[in-house]
């Protein structure tokens, strides 16, 4: 590049990134992939997302959790939770992880995405390898009987509309990357689960 | 937190973010600010932004541009080109410009964003000093000359509707952080410039 020129020359038009995703990764010393967490209300998902950031973190990876509270109350304060609303709130989402990923940092999301298309829209974004689904299973009698928000309760007494497992579905993912029994293995066990696989796909070094 | 609780407990609502800005700040070793770069088309908003990133990259700093070529095919992939839409356009982009920060990374931002309202909002998204204006001010006449892309050319045909200059407005910044004078300073004077501002607010170090 000519940095000499003027830009008012035509040969400014250089504007092609020249710094890309792999030297953001050689920079970090780790790869950055997406953990997409899914999962019912109460499964875990964010618990996890954040425990495992900061085993990571630790580490002196760059990482980023997407959550409701970072994300439905800013870029997607205009979406409701009808299921047009729930598709354009985890494309979005899908979108900004890709370009956190971009930007070499390691992505965790913590959604309930209760479909299976939507999920799989996100997946597609990415190349193989990038994404990397974690589902959070645990039944829905446990994460009801937790209940730890009383959403529950609100969404049984009516008082919630469309909420997933109760008046809107939840598609269980077929073939997740990772599967957690967030109903009986503690939050260690699984967080070792995340990073164990992490290290074996070279994501990040042992 | 007791990571040896099962997540069924009562005592896991512990998603409260442990890892914050301010330790990313501390792990990268820089301040996290965003670059708003604003201006015609043709001004030099994404050239400039990529020749300070490449500039910043090389001194170790976590960077990442955001611009059409990343943002108008992906996330905003739904909008137009009416005022409504880059209104939303420009809402989204300040959105994810603020997670970007919140995940430690110097964000620069090149689109024209041609209305004051717009970036007034996303200013106020921001922290005072996290938000810094750059007004590429060059010429009506020397972008249109200089038509790099043959956009003006198409403009001025009734081509493309509602182009920023020609046929929509483009209202100046009153109090940027920085101006550049892209019609006549060398793209190495204004990268020159908008680091040594950097330096001098403490974002980075010298």
């Amino acid at each position: 590049m000519n940095q000499k020129s003027t830009i008012t020359n035509e040969n400014t038009v250089w504007h092609e990134p020249t710094i890309r995703r792999i030297d953001r990764e050689k920079l970090n010393n780790h790869k950055s992939v997406i953990l997409w967490f899914t999962g019912l209300s109460g499964s875990g998902k964010s618990t996890l997302a954040h425990a495992i950031e900061d085993t990571l973190f630790a580490k002196g990876i760059r990482t980023y959790v997407l959550d409701g509270d970072n994300v439905r109350r800013g870029l997607c304060q205009d979406l409701g939770f009808s299921d047009a609303d729930r598709t354009e709130n985890i494309r979005r989402v899908g979108e900004i992880s890709r370009l956190l990923m971009d930007a070499g940092v390691l992505t965790l999301t913590a959604f309930i995405s209760p479909f299976s298309k939507d999920r799989q829209l996100v997946r597609d974004l990415h190349n193989k390898d990038e994404f990397i689904e974690i589902y959070c299973n645990s039944s829905l009698v446990v994460c009801e009987q937790r209940d730890v928000k009383g959403l529950y309760r609100k969404a049984r007494a009516g008082d919630i509309a469309e909420f997933t497992g109760i008046s809107s579905p939840y598609e269980e993912p077929k073939k997740p990357e990772i599967e957690l029994d967030t109903a009986n293995q503690t939050v260690q066990d699984c967080v070792n689960k995340v990073v164990l696989y992490l290290e074996e796909q070279g994501v990040i070094k042992r």
